[in-house]
């Protein structure tokens, strides 16, 4: 219940092996509180767009349960734009413009009716922002969980660190993790990012899977193969969406139900990345994701 | 029951961040059928070595219930000898040297009490001399596993294809599957490759684990998170024998228990990257495995 989230509402252009798409909506903010909406609703975001994004984009989130209360709209000022294109085997993308527009003077304000809230998922940005954030809270969440990229450790890491030792749950990729603790293990980089302050340590591996580590467990969640990745964008901030909304729901915290909420995430963001933008998560339904998660279900039983 | 298994035996010069070992005895047939022992015995093994070859490694094999009848020992000629030096990430290496030596002419003789194999594992080698194994059969194998790599693809596809039209279980890795269908989506690949002629595909992914695939099922098996790597060589014949062991072992090729043979490959492929060459795989006991096992059983569990 009652779950805050905070991070970029924006526009894409978007160029894969599978086509192009220009002007689509995107955001890590967008992606993130689609996914959660399906677990739990109101999901309250936290924002700023300028007066050129979609009020129909907003309407359409606002009937969706996602609370927009906390998105600044900037009158005259135009909204965060990312363009990038894939390489062939989709793993790796080159940015080929970055317009920050309204995200370059963001001062996130939250709303009263946010400072209460019992979860946080802080979606990747400048680590200022994210602890702006996190100082304005009436107290502190029962679970906060913090993406965030090797960018930000490059540029503002001290910053970062004072973050990460304020969350309860860090999820970057396998290259971060090494990045941020100077192991090449990921056992033993775990270990020492675990030190800095979180409960648990998520490590998103993209095609090949997730793995969670806590101070003495570690669980490992499959990607499911898929026919065709369409479009890549966006699916760290589904993910997150999708665990961060499991939680909620069920407001419980443990090792157990962490591996779970993975597997929502995971499932949310094998969907996501099947279409262009955000048009697969406007498709869903519980039946489709329940069905999904019991796919990961299958794929890695067996018994010895 | 009745394993044949075919592959190099050799010496190896290799690097890595953790050290160096030099003329340490290497070859894929020795992985596969020392990982293979703790499951059934004997191992027939069919290869070739110079007589620099220790024979006191041929007795240690032997004591271990490999069969080195069809070892051929070539009197004034030299093993086969391979120097590489791994990354600093472990996962790519360089060849620094190849000396063909005995392999160069090698003729696979099988000896007459390895004729009737129940199950036969082609280790990496030139499809030729794996063709000429096949041929000296009395009938074919209840299973034949191949394992090969994207060099063969490279110079002999024709005899490769040939090959994998009369094998059942194909082992490549993820580069190699789709260098082998032009396919860039996994699940694609495997469906071109199944077409091919193999019932089951294994897909290894080194640290990422593996997948199986059959015409309509899939698995996927998970690596173990390990604190330290010391010596990947070795890693993928070593998961091979694990696997053609245990299958052996049970005499059952369903895709149920190709799943736990790929579990009991992974776990024999998590010991052997542990220390240098062969050296953890003389040191193992049922116990230790079962352990092992157990741990890949508890990385993946979860309950939705």
């Amino acid at each position: 219940m009652s779950l805050v989230a905070v991070g970029t509402v924006a526009f894409d252009d978007i160029e894969t092996p599978f086509g192009r798409a220009e002007k689509v909506v995107g955001g890590a903010c967008t992606y993130i509180s689609l996914a959660a909406s399906y677990f739990v609703q109101p999901v309250q975001i936290v924002s700023v767009v300028g007066d050129d994004f979609p009020e129909d984009m907003l309407s359409e989130m606002r009937d969706r349960g996602v609370d927009t209360t906390g998105v600044q709209i900037k009158v005259g000022e135009k909204s965060f734009f990312w363009a990038g294109r894939y390489h062939k085997d989709m793993n790796g993308r080159d940015t080929l413009d970055t317009q920050l527009n309204v995200l370059a003077n963001f001062d996130p304000i939250l709303p009263e009716s946010y400072k209460d809230a019992k979860y946080l998922m802080l979606g990747n940005l400048t680590p200022q922002v994210q602890m702006r954030v996190l100082d304005q809270l009436n107290q502190r969440p029962k679970l906060v969980v913090l993406d965030t990229m090797n960018f930000w450790m490059d540029v503002a890491l001290e910053d970062l660190l004072k973050v990460i030792a304020r969350i309860d749950v860090l999820t970057i990729n396998d290259e971060e993790a090494r990045q941020l603790s100077g192991e090449h293990s990921l056992v033993k980089a775990a270990a020492k990012i675990l030190g800095m302050g979180p409960k648990y340590l998520i490590i998103k591996k993209g095609e090949h899977g997730a793995l969670l580590f806590s101070e003495d467990e570690v669980f490992f969640a499959p990607a499911l193969p898929l026919e065709e990745v369409k479009d890549p964008t966006g699916a760290g901030d589904t993910f997150a969406g999708g665990l961060i909304g499991w939680i909620a729901k069920t407001d419980d915290t443990s090792f157990e139900n962490m591996k779970r909420a993975i597997i929502y995430g995971s499932a949310m963001a094998s969907f996501c990345v099947q279409k262009f933008s955000i048009e697969q998560l406007l498709e869903l339904d519980p039946i489709a994701i329940q069905k999904r998660v019991q796919q990961f279900a299958q794929l890695v039983r067996f018994d010895v």
